[in-house]
């Protein structure tokens, strides 16, 4: 049995927040904006999008709080910042921090759970949600995943309900064309792992495999360019909808080993969200391959890509290594093998095991040998 | 700018209705299906339905009297039906005519326009619907569409809106193992229609060339199945997929001329809709192999054919030629040249060409040289 469900209208292409206007008009009087410190504006989709609204003679509240790794209190803050507005509908425009703080904060501003309910409650009902990415990696435009800041269990941990969808997806490159090589290439890894986790998960299907396989084929397409630090306006709009179809796979397949491990890196160690799957995929991938090797075939075609080894020395190129203590090894294993995201995966990868990726992922470690 | 737009929740595999029965559960009291006069009840698809419909506590009121190319007149029947038994939403189960009659259906049973407006008409509101095909062909499961019977143009003419996607599309492949070999070969390659003329359409992107790529990857590995006419419970489950993924490319690409060709050969010429798709489209690959190389090239590379030559010899394996007068050739062609489905393909085929289509098509017709 399979499912897919991806329920997000996308438009993508330059001017796709213009192109939307009648979409956008339709969503209610008062639009809630939602972003970061910099990204919306300097990516000038901010203005792209108050342009529009006041061509369609709709009001907005801003919103403008939201850090990277948002946690539950800047959510409350700005669910009760919407109330107090009398948003309609909310626009979240940024990277994966402003776009899952904006879908926590539309599921809040509808009905409000008692704040150490965050992580237990589904949302049922959210504000109409229209995402714009200004990074080419979570997918979080096309998910109904809200990942926040878990301070209780040291780690990030989602919401997912598909209230969270947002009911638009806006793509529009340019607003990528700014970003940093550091983020481009962290973004870029993070929408690769969503479309290798995708293809190596139990609910994977035919339509899942298909997107992630496209997607795997656009982001080894830009391999050399985020080698080489350099990215053309093809390569931004390659990257952009990549993330996009990765983001519709994991939707639906859920993420695995990759995200586990990375989010005790980010948690703990203040490591990036994309150069943490960075640091531990290509271990892992080995892990896989020596359980299903014909799995991991299909994800290296996709990618036009002779081994793993070849695979683990293009993340090394790009990421370098970890340093890490052996009691962060076995506190980070033990952690992730507690995950759901760890039921998701084909194989079954023990506690052991896992500590063995984060070993090869550590400095002086050998992706060559991972147990 | 490309867009793309798939809302309908899809689960595929064998038990998928039973799979489904706690979100049929939600849908409401009262179930209207929507059936022909034998898919649905030969499938066993009826069955399973009403026994999940039973076991969850919801009533039902069956409406059977759905024919092929359903005309205007049985759909206001079933709405009227409908209202009469209070129905909550709709459950359409069969081929392509009995699931674009239950979208006609759900829709005019929610507000029913006058007769004489019913193609201009844009429905904004439908009961919920769940399609459940008995055939692999025309994807309806997961369109907007729904195409009718229309006296008036001598034509089958598509009602398209939103409200009229399926909230749900069940596919489980055993409903298609009974099919006769000439309705598997002529809805396969209906399917292989939808995916080749998606990649051939101005709307176009990169999620609907994905889809239609795997779509034509998963038929043309069944090719010498469909030549043989036997079929394993494997490609059934294939070609049921496919046919799904095809149907949400041209959800979002519509179809271009073989469609529009292939509705006078139905409508004038009875002759079924995949076949007449079937007659048409080595020709109408190789006029557009003259204007647009590359572009086939991607199909023919898809389907793993070497030239357009040889997907001609397997069309005409399957389906030989068509016996047209001069007078039906240059009438369908200009029918053909009005229709909106011409603007979506990338390059434009005159009537000239449109009738050097037909020609080509033709008993004596060589697909090798069109004009």
């Amino acid at each position: 049995m399979q499912a897919f469900y991806s329920p997000t209208r996308i438009i993508a292409g330059d001017g796709a927040v213009a192109g939307a206007a009648g979409l956008i008009q339709k969503f209610g009087k008062t639009a809630l904006l939602v972003t970061g410190k910099a990204s919306a504006r300097v990516s000038g989709a901010l203005d792209d999008v108050i342009r529009v609204l006041k061509a369609n003679g709709q009001d907005y509240a801003l919103f403008d709080r939201v850090g990277p790794n948002p946690s539950v209190e800047t959510v409350f803050a700005g669910a009760a910042f919407s109330i107090e507005h009398k948003c309609d509908f909310c626009i979240g425009i940024g990277g994966g921090s402003p776009l899952d703080a904006a879908k926590a904060i539309a599921a809040f501003a509808a009905e409000t759970p008692k704040k150490e309910d965050v992580f237990l409650h589904i949302p049922k009902i959210a504000l109409r949600l229209v995402a714009i990415p200004t990074t080419a990696g979570t997918g979080s435009e096309v998910t109904q995943y809200a990942i926040l800041t878990n301070d209780q269990e040291e780690t990030k941990t989602s919401i997912a309900s598909d209230a969270l969808f947002p009911a638009l997806a806006l793509l529009d490159p340019r607003y990528t064309v700014g970003l940093s090589v550091e983020t481009t290439v962290n973004t870029a890894i993070d929408a690769l792992s969503h479309a290798a986790e995708g293809m190596l998960s139990v609910k994977a299907g035919e339509i899942t495999d298909a997107l992630a396989i496209d997607a795997l084929g656009l982001i080894s397409s830009r391999f050399s360019a985020l080698r080489a630090g350099e990215f053309t306006e093809d390569d931004r709009r390659a990257l952009l909808l990549a993330a996009c179809l990765a983001g519709q796979v994991i939707a639906n397949t859920g993420t695995t080993a990759v995200h586990a491990l990375g989010y005790s890196l980010t948690y703990d160690r203040h490591i990036d969200h994309g150069r943490a799957n960075g640091l531990v995929m290509g271990a892992f991938l080995r892990a896989v391959e020596a359980k299903s090797k014909r799995s991991v075939a299909r994800i290296l075609r996709a990618m036009r890509l002779k081994s793993t080894e070849d695979f683990c020395v293009l993340l090394e190129d790009l990421f370098g290594k970890v340093s890490l203590t052996d009691g962060e090894v076995s506190k980070y294993a033990r952690k992730a093998a507690k995950t759901k995201n760890m039921k998701n995966l084909i194989v079954s990868l023990n506690e052991e095991e896992l500590s063995g990726i984060l070993t090869a992922s550590r400095a002086g470690g050998a992706y060559g040998k991972v147990w």
